[in-house]
């Protein structure tokens, strides 16, 4: 299934979307996500009895899947090998260490504040240093929470997929040290525009990212890319720390933002910037 | 006022201490801190009522006064002088710069698994490391909300403040260059036994930090010592994110942690850690 949120006539909903139509569901979100299989089970039972008319998606306001989620989203930094070289040889890299690839996953958060819709204008004029940059990324949406999570479990824990685009302030990433500032600037989470269940994506290696600011692709990678891979990351986290139904863990971004380009090419105001990631969908937001 | 939230007879409830009795109100802590002075004036009302009888403090289990935070806890880094001194030299840390005292502010995140009681056994046993360290801060708890707060005006959106433990892996804060793995075991982040209110303290420069280890006293410091003082805290993270009601910022760790010492001195099981700052008072744990 795709889980979209949208908003109709002032009111949040949850719909579920079906060609170019969502039909709308009755139930949140989050619990839809912590019950688990009979949770999905009854959503789908809900479409298949047709009971509430379908909607076109051109008549809705597509909202991010989860809009508020429960705690942070976790980001993973550096995992494609070729952006780990163009980061660090960028000038804008403060996580120390003499090695561009990631000897061990590099882990910071984004907050609540960051999370925007699908179409939503990005406030770059919010950056005083003007150095604003996109990460196109997979998100990984965990079901099933746990601690000690083995690798070879971790694929049973992922409820299902989504895109973000972890904007970027790139002076304050460098200038804090810690990457939070630079990455928590109020609507620097783009995310959505679907929420595709796991059982939609057999390999989700096989998914390709790519990302195109007004129309010209700049990242481009197939998500086998990935130096960590998601059981990998899932396990990482989850040795010391209990993940929970709703955590949602950016992969991280592959070669191709603006710092890897000499001189950098940052986002000015009126650049349109698209993620895509098929079947997830295309998460296109203007620069304001 | 002096929130303190407590089980008996295995139910969590929120009171406010006067001396060595709790005085049970009815109220969510969040939603007063969301409430503003007209939901503080609310329970003052009650309090006075005295239509809930006072519970001796020694009968009741003391539980962390938010427990479990809306979002990630913001922490930050090297913020005495003397304790980035040592930490810089202590070769555990991984974040980038010649100089030992930041130049702006350093700020990551603790989630809500972290989040322990006043008494709790910190779960020493999840560091593959072995390299449990403790960290002793005054945290401060947002009331009103906002973005783009001047320092001048700072304080006015301080609800009150409470104590943490930045209980923290060396080795994992290390290895994974952001700090956010070492820093977020599940129980690494004790917090109480209080939430004090602001009108209780009119010169927050003035709380003096005592952290002891076995009675050893290891951390002793005056909270004028911050080289970023609360004010300039807020004014940084809200210049480019909304703060929220009920966010709480962990303030920094002065001087005398583990790895200040040559050998390091990494907590064991079986210790005691005890974090005082008065009028909130003693946070103290054991590690297991």
């Amino acid at each position: 299934m795709k889980f979209i949120t949208f908003a109709v006539g002032g009111t949040t909903r949850l719909g579920v979307l079906q060609g170019d139509a969502v039909v709308p569901v009755i139930g949140d979100i989050q619990a839809i996500i912590a019950g688990g299989p009979a949770a999905l089970a009854e959503i789908e039972a809900q479409v298949a009895a047709g009971s509430a008319a379908a909607v076109p998606l051109a008549d809705v306001d597509v909202l991010a899947p989860i809009e508020r989620p429960l705690r942070n989203i976790f980001c993973v930094g550096k995992n494609y090998y070729d952006h780990a070289i163009e980061f660090h040889s960028s000038g804008f890299d403060a996580s120390a260490g003499k090695d561009a690839q990631p000897e061990f996953p590099i882990i910071f958060t984004k907050a609540s504040t960051t999370v925007a819709a699908p179409g939503s204008v990005i406030p770059g004029h919010l950056d005083p240093t003007a150095s604003v940059d996109y990460e196109g990324e997979l998100a990984v949406v965990i079901g099933k929470g746990g601690r000690g999570i083995a690798k070879a479990k971790a694929m049973e824990h992922v409820f299902g997929y989504t895109i973000v685009n972890d904007v970027t302030s790139r002076t304050l990433q460098n200038r804090h040290r810690q990457w939070f500032i630079g990455k928590n600037l109020d609507g620097f989470c783009p995310m959505g525009p679907t929420l595709v269940t796991a059982d939609e994506v057999p390999d989700v290696g096989a998914l390709q990212l790519v990302t195109a600011v007004n129309g010209e692709v700049r990242q481009n990678a197939s998500v086998s890319q990935l130096i960590f891979d998601i059981p990998t990351i899932i396990e990482t986290i989850s040795a010391t720390m209990t993940l929970e139904p709703g955590d949602i863990i950016a992969t991280g971004t592959c070669a191709g933002v603006g710092i890897g380009f000499d001189p950098p090419r940052f986002l000015q105001a009126g650049d349109a910037v698209a993620v895509t990631i098929e079947p997830i969908g295309v998460l296109e937001n203007s620069v304001g």
